[in-house]
């Protein structure tokens, strides 16, 4: 799959405003970038930390899966996000694999990125993101 | 705090043998190390990727944290280790700050790191740990 590094981690929160003074003021991140991704129902807070972005997610509706997650698990680590070169192969090698994939191709996610999202069944209950920077 | 990066994450499994093909047979990531904790009744495996580690966390008795985890929650991520220069000012500075600690002081961890846990209650549900290399 060529992983290179974790790209990010996404962690589902009832409330960005609320998980920024955490962030901020205890761990001295900075919060550099907010974004509402609409197709996915959820505004994401972007903090960076060594290769590895922190991505809060905070549901826009009810009927986003953020707050479905939310609801049945509570807040938490929602996602892990792995940085490859291509996810289109990735796809395919997972899916050769047996693997079941949510996103048979890749789709454009937050930040610019090409993402797909494998299925937690086969990974050992982590949703599980592969992504690729498109410019590099 | 001065983190500098991802340590690890921490994921909760019921089986480290049931997840390897995952993380070696998929992901392509190589298991490095197999080590037991005792004092916290765990079996670990680990996998580099980037900066960052992934450890497979198995309990070994019924009363290990990581098997009420399981129970409550299901498998997944259980926590996120960042990497700090120093621990013991990590808490110091946490402590002043108003966060709830589960560890007052650093204690030795996996992989010969010293570690201490900030309770998820003062971080967004997330359970945090902050790792030091003593050697470094």
């Amino acid at each position: 799959m060529d992983l290179t590094h974790i790209e990010h981690i996404g962690i589902a929160v009832k409330s960005i405003e609320e998980q920024i003074p955490f962030y901020e003021g205890i761990l001295g991140l900075k919060c550099y970038n907010i974004e509402t991704v609409e197709d996915q129902k959820v505004k994401t807070a972007f903090f960076m930390i060594g290769q590895t972005k922190l991505e809060l997610l905070e549901p826009t509706s009810e009927d986003s899966t953020i707050a479905k997650f939310i609801e049945k698990r509570g807040e938490g680590v929602h996602h892990i996000a792995y940085a490859t070169k291509s996810v289109e192969k990735a796809l395919k090698t997972a899916e050769e694999k047996g693997v079941r994939l949510i996103d048979k191709a890749p789709r454009p996610g937050a930040e610019g990125l090409n993402i797909a999202f494998l299925h937690p069944k086969s990974t050992g209950s982590v949703l599980t993101e592969l992504c690729e920077h498109p410019e590099k």
